[in-house]
C-alpha cells in the first residue's frame, strides 16, 4: 500500500539546484530521494535519501527505482536535474565529448522517464520535470556537443509531455536561462548573488510547476535573472 | 506615503478570468482594482474597487491610475486581461474590424503599460502581466485579425519585459492555450468542466509569478488543460 | 483578358530593398508596378511603373490594385515592404508614435493583402510576400513599437498562409535579420558592404520563393549576412 | 590542385530525396558524391559516383571524404540527409532503439560536419545542408525517440550555423514539413502526388540555399506542400 506521504526522486545533484530541489521538496513535505553517482558534498537536508546511481546505465536507473517503489509505493515528482556541458570550438570536439554528452544529458533523461513513469501512469498523476537551458534553445558558437544534448531533451520532454498529459502526469521543461550561484560561478564567471540565480529560487518555481491544477499546466517555463540579457 | 497593503490593477474583467484574478489578489491580501467599461455581471468579490474605464482611452487609462495613485500611493501588480476576439475568413474582414480588435488588445495594453509602469519604476518593483492566447503564437486560419493583435500584444511585452527587468519590474506574457470555463464556453464550444480551464487555476499562476523571486523570473508562462492537444 | 506577362506589385520602395525588387522582377519579365507616397530617388529601373498610393489608406490601395487589374488584368506577386522604424525608450514613446508605426507597417500590409488576393483566389495561384525584420521575432528594449508592429505583420501573415496556401497562393514572411546597405547604412550605423545585406541578394531570395513549386513551399524565410550575430 | 568543378557530397540516398539531391546537383555541373550503406535501389543519375559508408561510424566516414579530397580536392556543398525513423509508445520504447536513431539522424550528422567542415574552412567557403522534419522543431506524442534525435540535429545545425557563417560556410537546417513522395508513402499513408512532397522541387529548394548571396544567408528553412496542415 502507498506511502501516505508524498515522494519526490530528484536525479543529478552536485551542490547546486539539486541540492535546493531536495531540500524545498522535503519542506513541502515529500520524501525525497536523490540519485547521483556521488554527492560531491551537496548538503541534501535531513531526510532526504541518497541512491548511488549510474544515471546513464539502464539497470542502475531502474533498481534505484525499484527501491523507491519498495518503500513507499509512489512517486509524485521526479526531477531529472543531471546533465554535463562542454564548451569548444567544433574542431577541437571529439565524437566522444559529443556522445558523452548526450549520454549523461539526454539518455539519462529517457531512462529516468522510463522508470518514473509507469508508477505515475498506474494512478493517473504525478510529475515529471526536466532541467533545461539557454542552450535548450539556442545552439551557441562553440556549444554544439551542449546545444545538442539539450535540444535533444528538450524534444523528448515535448513528446512526452503530448503524450502523458491526457493520461494526468504532467511533464514540464525548464529553461533554466542564467548562471546559477555558487562558488563555482563566482569563482569561473564573476557571479555575484545579484548576477546569478538563486538556486532555491529555482526549486521553488519547480515546487509550483509540480503544484500547478491539471486544469491550467505549463510545460516550458523560462527562468531568469532579473538583470539577465535576454 | 504609500499604503502599507499592496495593490494589484485588474484590467478587463469580465465573469471569466478577470473576476477570478481580483479574488485571487485579494485572497492575498492585495487592494484590488477592477478597470472595465462596465462589469457585464462579473462577481470580483468584496474589497475590490471597479473604476469604469475606456481602455482602448489614453485619458481614461490615465485618470484610472491617477486615482488609483491618490489612494493607495503604489501599484504592486498589474494586469492586462482584456482582449477582443474575431474569427472571421480574410475575405469578410474588414479593416474596421482589423483596427478594432487591435485597439482593446495591443493599443489598450500599450496604454496600460505607459500608466502602470512609471509608479513601479519610481520603487524598482512591480510585476505586470499581460494575457496571451495561442493564437500570440500561432496565426491560424480565420484568425488573421486576432493573431495579428495578440502576436502584437507579445511583441510589446517582450520588449518591455527587456527594458524593464534591469529596473526590477518583473514583465510576464501568458500564453494561455486553451478555453477558460463559461457558461458561454458549455453552450458556445461544448466545453465540460474537464476539458476547460478553471480561471482560478489560471488566477493562482498569475499570482504564482507576481510572486517569483528576482532571482528566477519567468517571461513567458504556457498554461493549458492536461488533455489539451498542442 | 489577362496579359501573358506576369505582373509583380511592390508597395514600399524606398532607395534599398523595394527598388532592388523591383528590377529583380522586372529582370525576370514581370511587369512590375511600384507603390508608395513617392519615390525617394529611388531607381526602380526602366518599365516598372510607379503609382503613387497611400498604403495606409484603404482607397488608394484599392484604387492602386484595380488600375493594375484594368491594364494587366492578373497579380502574380504582391510584395509588402513598407514599414515605419522607431527606436525609443519606452518612457518617451507616445501613442501616436505607436499607432502610426502599426499603421503603415500592419495595417498597410492588411490592406494590401485584402486588394491583391481576390485575383490571385480567382485563379488559384500566386506569391504574397510580407518583409520582416528581427523584430519580428525578438521584442529588444526600446523596440516596443516596432516590434509590436512587426509582431503583428507576422501574425497576419501566418495566418494567411494557413488560409490562402490550400487554395494555392504562396504566402510568404521574411525575416530580414540585419542591415540593409545604403548610404544611410554607412554614415549612421558604420556598416560597409562586407557587414550589411546586399539588396539584390535579398530580393533574389524573394524571387527563389514566388518560383518554388506549389509542392515544397517556404512560409517563412530567414536572411541575415554570413557575419551577423545571431 | 583542386578541381575545377564544383563538389557535392550527400549523405543518405535512399529512393526519396537524396536521389533527387543527387540528380539536382549534377544538373548544375557539380561533380557528385553519394554516401550511404547501399543504394536500394535509387537511381542516382549519371555521373554520381557510391561511396559506401557506415555513417555512424567515423572511420568510414573519415575515409569517404579523403577519398573525395584525394579525387577534387573540394567539397563545396555537402548534404546530411540520412535519418532513421520510430513511432511508437515511449512505454515500448526501448533504450536501443532511442540510441540508434540518435546514431544515424544526430552523431552521424556530426561525424559528416567534422569531416566536411575542415576543406571548407581552409577556403573559407562552401555548404552545410542538414535534413530536418516537423519533429525538428515540435515533440508530437509516441515521437520521443525521433524528435529527440531531430532536436538534437538542429542544435548541433545552429550552433555550426553561428560558429562557421563568420568563416564565410553557408549552414542550413531544413524542416521539411511533409511526406516526400514515394511509393511507400503512396501504399503506407495514402499520399497522392498533390497531397506529398516533390523530392526535386526540395532538391531545388537545397540548390537555392546552396548558391545563395553571402550577404544574405538563410540558416532555417521550411519546406511544406501547399495543402499541408501546419
Amino acid at each position: 500500500m502507498p506511502s501516505k506521504q508524498k515522494t519526490a526522486v530528484i536525479a543529478g545533484v552536485g551542490p547546486g539546484l539539486g541540492a535546493s530541489l531536495c531540500r524545498a521538496y522535503a519542506a513541502e513535505g515529500y520524501q525525497v530521494y536523490a540519485l547521483a553517482r556521488s554527492l560531491k558534498g551537496a548538503e541534501l537536508g535531513d531526510g532526504t535519501r541518497f541512491i548511488a546511481t549510474d544515471l546513464t546505465n539502464e539497470d542502475s536507473v531502474r533498481a534505484a527505482f525499484q527501491g523507491i517503489m519498495a518503500e513507499t509505493g509512489r512517486v509524485d515528482s521526479a526531477v531529472y536535474n543531471a546533465s554535463g556541458m562542454v564548451i569548444s570550438e567544433f574542431k577541437g570536439l571529439s565524437s566522444g565529448e559529443f556522445e558523452a554528452l548526450w549520454r549523461v544529458s539526454t539518455l539519462g533523461a529517457f531512462l529516468f522517464a522510463q522508470a518514473a513513469l509507469p508508477s505515475m501512469a498506474d494512478v493517473g498523476e504525478g510529475a515529471l520535470l526536466f532541467t533545461g537551458a539557454t542552450a535548450s534553445i539556442k545552439g551557441g558558437a562553440n556549444f554544439a556537443a551542449f546545444a545538442s544534448a539539450k535540444f535533444a531533451l528538450r524534444g523528448l520532454a515535448q513528446s512526452l509531455a503530448r503524450e502523458y498529459g491526457p493520461k494526468g502526469i504532467h511533464v514540464v521543461h525548464t529553461l533554466v536561462d542564467g548562471i546559477i550561484w555558487s562558488d563555482r560561478a563566482r569563482d569561473k564567471f564573476g557571479m555575484t548573488t545579484e548576477t546569478s540565480m538563486n538556486p532555491d529560487a529555482i526549486a521553488a518555481a519547480y515546487l509550483d510547476m509540480a503544484h500547478q491544477h491539471k486544469s491550467a499546466w505549463t510545460h516550458e517555463l523560462d527562468l531568469r535573472p532579473y538583470c539577465e540579457k535576454f
